[in-house]
């Protein structure tokens, strides 16, 4: 059966150009996917006229768009009829499996959690994203939905990322990290040594706290975090990043030699570029939903928003939310 | 007049491996530094013989050492002579106008707390650090001496980070951001946004929120955050870094035309790792103390812990403590 995917083909900062893209390339490369691009009629079927993707790739009239600087409640209240809304509608509804916006993430996950709501058992819905390593990847949660997170809603976080993780990539039973400024139990606020002692007596994998340089150069599978702190560590790798590449830019166009090395370089640069893409890691689950959920960087082309569309399409073929919905349930909680 | 700058020669990874050689370099390219290492005299004495640096490079006697897993509570209490505490008393008594440990950080911060004080107008003093960007560096505090920051502390902060890098970069009037997880006034918690509204309301050269990507790839010349998301966008940096420069060295493995792009690119590699080598950023200040004191990182070698003495003498010669004491006392506080 195929699994119907609803795109906000009208989010993020450059709509359609990146969204109907991406969803003929999924299209094309995935056998039982069926995309439904959600935005103006009239503008979709122009963008996607002579294409030759009926019947694959179908449209979702909606009439409104929610701008990147809205705020979620004015979202919430007059945009009723944006595609951003239209599409979670449709997972609402039964009509598509997932959603995929690369809108703006306050108005999504406020209007994913109004018409979607959240699990049972679970106070806050959060924002989970694998980032890479030199091996592997270590997924993140929370990163940016919860600013002040008691240490009851961080268990819960940590319940979710095990769960997503060993969903989507296999691993039995997942190791599981608590961001903090130290790994000594004496380390950090009060929250983080209760939320940790929450872990400890829990049937999680997990091995206690770890730091920041554990997210690009750990272990450990999953690192929860609040909100807060997780956003400023995404936010500070992706700066870093870019400053490395600035810098060897520079250093290689220095003098003639250098610029001989540079060219030499080229394959081996791709490929650093290719690694450290952070296109390939693009798509970030709002976990906690009755509903797949999965929001694409604001500023991504279309190969990174079809891998948006894939992280989307893994989470339904995994049954993401009904495993979390058994992590999460009555006897769950009673264990 | 000749800067004493008194060393806790015992502290760190590695003690007087390290920071005998970095009082020697100290002593042999400042013509007015005096070093004096604090620690077991017989000990020193054996490093210092035949270094001819008599005079320059002295000892004091102190039996104990601060181990690096210590609680700050437990040195605080028991190690009254360790090399940590009399460092510290050699800046009390006014016979260093400095001091400089590679010990544990929370030892160093509540023995330096408890024995020198903080200025009037200070409720906590904070760490902070000069990190790197392709252009020039920013100045990032607190890095971890506070987990919990109110709004008010937070300001108290931004008014030490200016008055800091006004007398050691030499900008009249640098530039101070507040870290958030967006640049919209509606983000962050209650306290970051009333944090703001007191840097608005202050003479500072308050710019606004900035994120994390703005630490490294930036423009403003001070980052206050609370210790916690200080720390860890520090360590993330860290990690990310260590991360590329492992997947550099493995794309340059590869194969044979991979290796001899890499021998030609040496000069350039050579280059960029001097330029984000965290040794020439080492020498993070503990801000807002009646007294100058400078903490290395516990594992660096004597080329970092040089520059920690460096950051010191900076501040010593600039007369940082005098000026903090300027911006935060009464007249201050009354504008």
């Amino acid at each position: 059966m195929a699994i119907t995917i609803a795109i906000d083909a009208m989010g993020g900062d450059f709509g359609p150009d990146v969204t109907v893209p991406a969803a003929l390339d999924v299209a094309s490369r995935v056998d039982d996917a069926r995309l439904v691009l959600v935005g103006p009629a009239p503008v979709l079927e122009q963008r996607l006229a002579g294409k030759g993707a009926a019947g694959r790739v179908e449209i979702e009239h909606a009439t409104e768009v929610v701008g990147m600087d809205e705020s979620a409640a004015q979202a919430l209240r007059s945009k009723k009829d944006s595609s951003m809304r239209v599409a979670i509608n449709q997972v609402k509804s039964g009509r598509a499996e997932a959603c995929v916006s690369a809108g703006n993430t306050g108005a999504l996950m406020a209007t994913a959690r109004f018409v979607l709501k959240t699990l049972p058992g679970i106070d806050r819905p959060a924002i989970a994203t694998a980032l890479p390593r030199a091996r592997g990847h270590v997924h993140v949660l929370d990163l940016g939905a919860n600013v002040d997170v008691p240490a009851e809603i961080l268990f819960q976080f940590g319940v979710m990322g095990s769960t997503l993780v060993r969903c989507v990539s296999g691993k039995d039973n997942p190791t599981v990290g608590l961001l903090n400024v130290g790994v000594e139990d004496i380390k950090g606020s009060e929250t983080i040594r209760r939320a940790s002692e929450l872990f400890r007596g829990s049937s999680l994998n997990y091995t206690g706290f770890v730091e920041g340089d554990d997210i690009f150069n750990g272990t450990v599978d999953v690192i929860v975090c609040d909100g807060f702190s997780g956003n400023v560590a995404l936010k500070t790798g992706e700066g870093l990043a870019q400053m490395i590449s600035r810098v060897l830019k520079e250093e290689y166009n220095r003098n003639v030699f250098t610029r001989l090395a540079g060219a030499f370089s080229i394959p081996v640069l791709k490929s650093l570029r290719r690694r450290m893409d952070h296109r390939r890691y693009n798509g970030a689950s709002l976990v906690g939903l009755k509903g797949t959920v999965v929001k694409s960087h604001g500023g991504t082309d279309a190969l990174g928003f079809a891998r948006a569309i894939d992280v989307a399409l893994a989470e339904v073929r995994n049954n993401v939310v009904e495993q979390l919905e058994l992590s999460l349930g009555p006897d769950a909680r009673e264990t």
